[in-house]
């Protein structure tokens, strides 16, 4: 490792931009050279504390010729441009998901992906927590035959602000499609897609005819059935499970308990602490593996940074989701081999 | 419990005849007095460990005027005819599920058991078990808060033989029946169903155009989802988990293990042992209770027993399953109120 | 099984005598002949459900001629000289553990039981709860490899009465003793036994200077080690679990539950429900198979059953701990090969 | 935070001086200044990687006037020496367990440390550990009652070479300390231990006349009883569990997981990857902690830091129970107060 840090500059300073910053200081092939944001206050933190330099223009940043690769963590509306920006630049990019809640602007935006050879990265940090990804190479490894269902539960701990829920394109667009990437990790030929979507109990859902509990099941061309359960609330705290079955057995994924300590008692055994609590602290190791797999994807080396036809992927599977919990009917979808990559321009 | 022994003929020897047989020898409450089957030697063979009557004639049996109640255990098939001919002799009946595979004789039959305020109870098994029970008491307590999410994981050991599979009325009807009551027992008020179903290894289930794997959404009139996973196979062996979940938290009904031994050694960690072999074993004690319960009917006390309108409705459900599965549209129901029970006619 | 069922003779009908008699009620291969309690009442009261005879004089019951074995759960003074009395008459016994508090009156009956060839069986159930023999079964099988260690946990739930405590023998002999035999199950050549009590919270233990709490560590001669931790009360319920380790890995017992369901919540994670009762809920199929084990050795048939030897050696051991814990020494013992048995006279 | 790092020397370049050498490179609070070992190479690759000032002579170290702390962790038999210079010099110290092996060197320096006011602090790693601290908060707290039973199993993968054996001071002295420190981490008022060896398996120890297997009871001044259960070898891999027990429950700290994925199939169900390796990979969090408390220390804060009292109370016990093993009796000891603590000079 004798080749120089890659000098990345982060956009947006945001919770999850602050998250990059920290897994960037504490990666040793990486250095936090420019931060980007138009509220200057966020970035100017950050740059105190790493040394980075600070503007509140992410063209600025993009066109300083010193930055090697780009880092989109800035609000949705502004990733398609930004993105269009470094790739012309020249610059890889790890952007945060989702590409855009609207999927004919990603569609216009992918020949120019595509054309210029320059490696798109989308931010699907559940791929790199460890404990999915033992499931999944353990799936690969044939260890409980081919895939035949697949549970995903994923609760978010409460429901967001109805401000949020008001723009956040709805529950598929937001919050399951991280499931749907999940399933296309483990499976990612899916033809078909059906859901349910409930107003189970938030008013900010109601009043934006958004769900807040949803069921959604793919089935995969090879026969295999997912199934993804979706609450926008959970008392137990942040609940991510998986279960992988197949002719063999079955491989489950279950929640990270803050500690080992369980109690028992007059009306309570083994009582378990509750969970660590919302995706930051959950997926903290998840977001420096994601960074360290994208500056292999930078450096030109093999990477299984999830790609941009990931990202559009995963809104296809989103827009088929919403349309069949309002219609009532099974959609079919044609997501192509799911074999794109991320893979480096060379 | 000075009142006399329940007197009950029982009609059909075979694996789940045989069981009801043992459970009325060892309830203090019931005595087999008859037992009817066509193949005699079976009839002969319990009538010989229990000193019960024996007949070839399902008809001699009801009329023999030495029966209180009458178990019907014999194939699917002839279920319609043998509750009218009881019906019809003031003798209440405990139905092995399903009534009929068909609905429309189902629905015809109906009129008649209404009229008769004769008490007809159906085979559902499983609201009998006493970890399932437990967990919907305390969900009908208010532990969790409203109900708004189901998830039934439902899983045979073994996909029965194609010879079976082609009689069988398909998944949803055979396996799916079980889990459909199982929901209404959580949530009555079921309004819709949404199916996907998958030939994933079964060559039985694909002769026979058949599923082997199938997930079902159900929604509740009162905004909650329901999920049923089932396959025809399991590794694992009998797989039977419940997991209801409300704003309060969620309850969740583990499987039942042969031993609390665990091992741990060098390639696994508090490994324990397989499951139980199958619904015999693993839902014995709910057999049991099943016919205690079924005794307090015939007594005319307050009864728990799943009725002729619980047998009804699960049947409206699976053929709901069976369209939704097949023309990927969602189906909506009417089940009415739910609530007819099964009551003593009193 | 064509041979008369076994003819009972039960002496004592307290809590524990009325678990036997619900056995051997149960058990296709014995009937209960006969009945003795000087507390009549209690005789009179299982001979109504049962048909047995029923008498005040245990005499009467061995005399009667009208009984193929004797089972004893009578207050422990009286142990020795039933067993006497049955021996003699040439009728094989099934006591209730301890034999006696007293060793030397143990070593007085000795010989007369060794020369007389008449079966004594000692009532030491937990060698027959499926989990605990099931473990057993798989170290004596080479799981684990050679023993090492084990580890037992027993506590019970609640203290007894001080007027209990004041006549138990004191804790190693009344409530330890059932995990010495536990600890020659799996390891019969003990050479060693070093205990620390201490009262910690019972006024009773302390008022007759008697132990609450206690850890006993016993080496075998092939250098195993054995550690029991008992406490006389217990929060989370009747505690009993095993741990038993050698160089591939180890085996442990967890607690029976009294229902497979969890809860979560905001406060608790996978909370179980408390554990059965007490013993009688703990071990009731504990029971059913010690009696079955006893029917095979009344019959000449190969059995299991504890013998009058491992009534001796708990015995001793509970002495040895005694002592180490009131002298603050390891006690050495001599246990002979501890493989006598229990086998019918033939 | 705007004091300025502590400056750091650090004696013993090994792998648990490495290991400190990372904790002191991301802690914000602290900066390598000297790095020390007669093993140049050692040092100089330290150095190398985080700009220390390198040296072969721990004295050189200590007197060069740049570091504000010494951290101790060369061989044992140099422990006392570097102490004593540290202190001299004026510099607060974390050594590495165990002060010495004999503990009549330990006495012989403790009246210069103490009269000294420097703050010497212990390197019981385990007190920080997250698992074990938390279920010692809440035994503090109160959420068990008071302590009646502290069971801690120790274990490690695997026996080391007899060469280390041969100077390790034996089990007590060198694996079991760590257990000693954690118990009176939960119970400080110990007064008699009582201790059982076994030659079980490892032909090192039994060349050495060392154990490989342990047992030890040790009492407290209020009746609490504590078990520490050792063996030098797991094929289960490092096992590392604590179960408090009162009257009001217990609290138990499970073995941490190198995942949270579970297999099932048809041998085994819900099977566990196996444990983290070994003490570096088990602890690492508390190596972090450990330092974070000792730079409070060193800034004359409020600290939980453990003493060099802490280091000779274990040390005692270690001596008590190799004697109570050797001779078979139990061993009162008198540990003072065991509230010394490692109090700044303050």
């Amino acid at each position: 490792m004798t080749q120089p840090p890659v000098r990345i500059g982060l956009i947006g300073t945001g919770r999850i931009g602050q998250v990059h910053a920290a897994s960037i200081a504490a990666d040793p092939g990486a250095t936090l050279a420019w931060v980007a944001d138009p509220f200057i206050a966020g970035a100017a933190a950050i740059g105190e504390r790493t040394g980075a330099r600070v503007t509140d223009s992410a063209e600025e940043l993009i066109d300083s010729g010193e930055v090697d690769a780009v880092l989109i963590a800035s609000p949705t509306p502004t990733h398609v441009d930004l993105i269009e920006l470094s790739v012309r630049a020249g610059l890889p990019v790890l952007c945060e998901k989702p590409i855009d809640l609207d999927i004919a602007r990603v569609e216009a935006l992918r020949p120019l992906v595509e054309a210029s050879g320059v490696p798109v990265a989308l931010g699907f940090n559940r791929r790199f927590d460890p404990n999915h990804a033992a499931a999944r190479a353990r799936v690969a490894a044939g260890e409980i035959g081919p895939l035949e269902q697949l549970i995903i539960i994923s609760r978010d701990p409460a429901a967001p602000p109805a401000d949020y829920v008001a723009v956040s394109g709805g529950i598929f667009r937001d919050m399951t499609i991280h499931d749907f990437d999940m399933a296309r990790f483990f499976a990612p030929d899916i033809v078909s897609v059906s859901a349910t979507g409930s107003q189970a109990f938030d008013p900010g859902a109601r009043a934006h005819g958004d769900f807040d509990t949803a069921v959604t099941t793919l089935r995969t061309g090879s026969g295999a059935v997912i199934t993804i359960v979706n609450s926008r609330h959970s008392a137990t705290g942040y609940d991510q499970r998986i279960e992988a079955f197949g002719p063999l057995g079955m491989l489950q994924v279950g929640n990270v308990q803050s500690s080992t300590v369980t109690f028992s008692g007059a009306s309570a055994v083994e009582a378990r602490p509750p969970y660590p609590e919302f995706f930051l602290e959950r997926y903290a190791e998840a977001y420096s593996a994601e960074l360290r797999e994208f500056l292999r994807l930078v450096r030109g080396e093999a990477s299984t940074s999830p790609s941009f036809e990931d990202g559009w992927a995963a809104l296809v599977l989103a827009d088929a989701a919403q349309r069949s919990a309002t219609e009532g009917v099974a959609v079919a979808v044609d997501l192509g081999s799911g074999e794109h990559g991320a893979a480096a321009g060379s």
